[in-house]
């Protein structure tokens, strides 16, 4: 299959942007630059901008049903009283069709891949191969011995099942789930897993000024401390939020493979504070953007949280000069890539690399006139702006319909799923 | 002319949310409730929202042509070296339509009055007729002696062509342009100009950290003290931004009539801060919301600053309930309408209002499921859901079509427009 993007505004995030072509044979670019030759489908992109898809770097698209349960709730009283509860309801079909809505709402809003960590996960991945996302997954293992040990054997079928299926759109990894909710013991039987399967480790890190006070409390350590001991950092880690990282800690970080998943909607939402990711990007960390899930973040709308990442630091070092519009895009895209470990892959768009490809028409009033496009994408843009994606080469949406999905069923599935959950079924 | 809206979820901002219908005679709303009766026009609003069309306190509509033409600038090198050359070289005709382009903008996510301070006012108020708008407009007077005379007459010509014109749509009041920009002398004119004419009168106040130092370096005074001192606060005052506001002046405010417009956005790209308006409403001050220009904001939609108003507040007090989806939402509606002095009219949906009403369509991926409609105003909704907006009883856009406007006939005027100041025509 050939698929030639004509004239469009090219945003490759690789080099400086350009009007030109992109020609996508299968599931790679295979040209870039003024092209004619045969295709089985072209669309014309004239006006358009052409960008790399957006990386969701940390989410859990299984809380789709709880998008406005409990907005207004502390991390630990929101976590423990409202989504636990709530979650040990749930069952594997819920965890699907959540799934499936949060793929059309990330498809919807430029997202092309997403890094997923919560419970039936295997659903996710059903969800991600019948849209045509491209997904890195993980079964978060939480609490101590036989708990864990259920969870890491489900890690473990997870990666027999699904690592690498769908043309290698999908892959699986290790997630523990955080420094405060993991023993020793299973942070280290974690590592073991991560080292035997060669994967990569998912897990949250200083979220919270509780998770601060409590390592302490219980271990004497910092949550790095704590992870380093147990192994992680001789990995690949993907480590979600970041938000309180003491000076020490950023001295470790600056060793690692990976980086820092920024979630600043969430961050903000759940009043776990404004994250300082200059700093880390200042120190050479690669920081990704995340949504988190939708209980707490409300959307999957990576544009939100480009938006979101440049206003926080903009204010935060009272610098209108902080972080520019071309910064945040590329936390969203190439940036992110690194820090999952697929920049060889996906992140910008390169001939050789895979085809996850959106375009935005710029003739919306709110995106009108256009001195600068990276301003444009960074300050104006918002999802619904999204006309068309394409991911591993497939036209997934085009003028804003998904291909193969009836998008009314699956709301109205998630609606009646809603009522059953929450009505104590 | 009767329109009646049929079965929506309505979000009234004056009472708890129900089911039911709208009924609007002419301009204003004739009853809400359960309501079976002939109408010129039916909407159904089968799961849909139906509320007050959003109040945008504070914006400059005449700057949609520098949408991202300096993005990554602080405040004063932004006002100093970029807007205001290239403000000097704009004609009339740039402001219409660029307010023509602001006013799509704006009725396109929701808004359906605003507040705007610029020079060429008329033609905002031009644009304001010919889309149905609602808007408060005021002159910029800004400097001293001739300059300031010079001002103060568009002023009032303004006033005298344009107050209460469009079946009272459209009023003028006196605006100017903040404490470090302003003499005493020219103050004390535009209090007598107000005063004369009987408007409120619109500020810029307290911005950034420049402003204060430059306000005790040149007067020893705080800002508050100086637009004190030439008697501001004996008039209804609209004050926009309130980033730095000490205790001082806090007192101060809870005595005057009006309130303060936050504008979180702006006050973050520009690198101002972050504003503690949770304060200000813990005191009793009334508090708008606004998006500023969009030279330093980008877009005009509302539901943008609704959510970053709400993120910053939780952020800033490390408490997911320092404010509430349904707070922001006031804010952004009747509170709004408090600031403006126009809350008998608008604001919220009450029989006898003025009938300023938005739909939103609930059936929408990232609206599912429904747990909370306040949560899905405040953290989910975007401006590009609002489907049907009404001011002043007149269907300004119905399935997101403005009626009598050919929008792409504007938004080509303004790229040319755009071309042709940037390139020193």
């Amino acid at each position: 299959m050939r698929i030639l993007i004509k004239n469009g505004y090219i945003v490759s995030m690789a080099s400086e942007i350009k009007k030109g072509d992109i020609l996508i044979e299968d599931d790679r670019i295979a040209r870039i630059g003024m092209i004619d030759c045969e295709a089985d489908k072209v669309i014309d992109a004239t006006n358009k901008i052409v960008m790399p898809g957006l990386i969701n770097a940390h989410t859990h698209v299984g809380m789709a049903l709880f998008r406005g349960y409990a907005d207004e709730d502390e991390l630990m009283t929101w976590l423990s009283e409202k989504m636990w509860p709530i979650e040990d309801k749930m069952s594997a079909s819920d965890v699907y069709y959540a799934s499936l809505l949060s793929a059309i709402e990330m498809i919807k809003s430029g997202t092309t891949t997403f890094n997923d960590n919560y419970f039936y996960e295997e659903e996710t991945a059903k969800a991600a191969e019948k849209t045509g996302m491209r997904a890195i997954l993980s079964r978060c293992v939480i609490g101590d011995a036989d708990e864990a040990t259920k969870r890491l054997a489900e890690a473990e079928e997870l990666y027999n099942n699904w690592h690498n299926k769908c043309n290698g759109r999908i892959k699986i990894c290790v997630g523990p789930h955080a420094p405060y909710t993991c023993s020793p013991e299973t942070l280290k039987r974690c590592v073991k897993l991560a080292d035997r399967l060669g994967t990569p480790i998912a897990i949250h890190y200083l979220e919270t000024k509780d998770e601060v006070k409590k390592m302490r409390d219980n271990y004497n350590m910092t949550s790095t401390e704590y992870i380093k001991k147990a192994g992680l950092f001789n990995y690949h880690v993907m480590l979600a939020h970041g938000v309180h990282i003491d000076s020490e800690s950023l001295e470790t970080l600056k060793e690692i493979s990976g980086g820092v998943i920024h979630n600043p909607i969430s961050n903000q939402k759940l009043g776990s504070g404004f994250a300082d990711i200059t700093k880390l990007r200042m120190n050479g960390i690669n920081v990704a953007l995340g949504t988190d899930g939708q209980g707490s973040t409300n959307t999957l709308d990576m544009f939100e949280e480009i938006k979101s990442a440049a206003y926080i630091q903009k204010a935060l070092y009272n610098s209108a000069t902080a972080i520019s519009g071309e910064d945040v895009l590329k936390m969203a895209t190439i940036e992110g890539a690194k820090v999952l470990g697929i920049d060889s892959e996906v992140g910008s768009l390169e001939e050789g690399k895979k085809a996850d490809i959106i375009i935005i028409d710029m003739k919306k009033p709110h995106l009108c006139p256009a001195h600068n496009i990276y301003s444009l994408l960074a300050y104006s843009v918002n999802g619904a702006d999204v006309e068309t994606s394409i991911i591993d080469g497939n036209i997934v949406m085009e003028n804003r319909v998904i291909n193969g999905i009836d998008e009314t069923e699956i709301m109205n599935a998630c609606s009646r799923i809603k009522e059953c959950l929450f009505n104590n079924r």
